[in-house]
């Protein structure tokens, strides 16, 4: 059955997450619901990875399978015509056979906004963190230098992944870098695949690092101890963007909206 | 009575507008109700102008006048405290005694955001305005040069200005510039003054100009008519941002919180 890619920018302030769940509105249920007016057919779609609520993305994927062909540009702006316009369809592509939106997936990149200013943009508001204490960015940056590379990250992953039960947590960190913009700072970071709450717990323990309360020297003991409870504060949901989601290359039919 | 100029930031998504009015919730009233509580005397601010609901401001100004002085740093951090977070104060400053925000001004830019491409930024939503169909940029270009220079605007005024009771309506636009951004086109505006919807007004008529529904001839005998009705639409509010109020340098105790 053919499958198709869906590239998707959403804004995540006002919905329980990337996935179906129960009493909150998802982006995943959202795009589900367009797809089956579109298609007149359920059509359950795969994304690359959750995003939590209040969690945005300017680069989500996600894939699904349909019998037919379909006019790509017309599903494209179907879609965009029944979705709010917090939740954009980019572009719509086929995919080869075996093609999946998360286990296809050669790496992800994140950003995650700080504003450092004491005040907040207003426009800003639902999409940074003000970091209202004073840190010391030359000592978060050479901190984050020690978390590039292959590590097992199980003390900067989600609780339900400590213990005995946990599943594999070694991960390769490729890229942790800091850029300066406008009144703060982007921490864009890369890896061949992310934990859940992996980046925000990397980006809590950068700050408690950059405020004091965690020594740099501490970090190789705290990734050793594989407990979660040594490693920072989770950062907040609404500085965090999945930014963009990498495959090997493939040879697609390419409906690129841009 | 000394008097006090704020300088104030703020997102007008869910606001009636800038103006205290019945019914809805205004941003001048968020402030006197803020400064009500941080000053424990009811405080009337004047602003330098009304901006409508939807409508943003970067940098709206405002007096008001108190019996005693003031330590500005401590109030900007408690009005910020107390307002909510798409209502910035960015600066409070001691202003000489003949300061009124409205008429010491000597200059307003405005911003208007087009987003020119096929599909709408996410986060853009509330912050642009969306032009679905094909416009000639370097015709609106050329169209915004007729614009530049002292003219009576009352072509380009809300209704309320035409007719025998109007109001002088002679104004002096020093800057109409077209700047390229991501996704489209911001446009920057700035006159000695500017009348109740003007900004809109000029831009849906340049849109209206890009899209062929006027001709770039009949822009000199419109500004002639004094007729609201030949010009062209009004543009939607949500494009539109109060960039900043200009005034004569004066001698003032700065507290900027930048």
């Amino acid at each position: 059955m053919p499958k198709y890619k869906l590239t998707i920018a959403y804004d995540g302030t006002h919905y329980g997450g990337w996935q179906v769940q129960p009493n909150r509105i998802s982006i995943q249920d959202l795009i589900q619901k367009a797809l089956k007016v579109a298609l007149r057919c359920h059509t359950p779609i795969v994304g690359a990875g959750r995003t939590d609520a209040g969690v945005h993305a300017l680069g989500q994927t996600a894939h699904f399978e349909y019998p037919d062909s379909i006019d790509l540009r017309k599903l494209s702006a179907s879609l965009n015509g029944l979705l709010p316009l917090d939740i954009r369809i980019k572009s719509i592509e086929e995919a080869p056979p075996g093609f999946h939106a998360r286990y296809s997936a050669t790496g992800k990149t994140y950003h995650y906004h700080l504003h450092l200013g004491r005040i907040l943009d207003p426009f800003k508001r639902f999409y940074t963190t003000h970091v209202l204490n004073a840190v010391d960015l030359a000592l978060m940056q050479e901190a984050a230098r020690l978390f590039i590379g292959t590590h097992d990250f199980t003390s900067f992953a989600h609780e339900a992944h400590q213990g005995s039960a946990a599943r594999d947590a070694v991960r390769t960190l490729r890229r942790l870098d800091f850029m300066t913009i406008d009144g703060g700072v982007r921490i864009e970071i890369e890896a061949n695949g992310f934990l859940y709450k992996m980046v925000r717990n990397i980006v809590g323990t950068l700050l408690d690092i950059g405020s004091g309360k965690i020594n740099l020297d501490s970090i190789p003991l705290i990734f050793d101890a594989k407990d979660r409870r040594l490693a920072g504060k989770t950062a907040p949901p609404q500085g965090l963007f999945l930014f963009k989601v990498d495959y090997e290359s493939i040879e697609i039919t390419s409906n690129d909206s841009k």
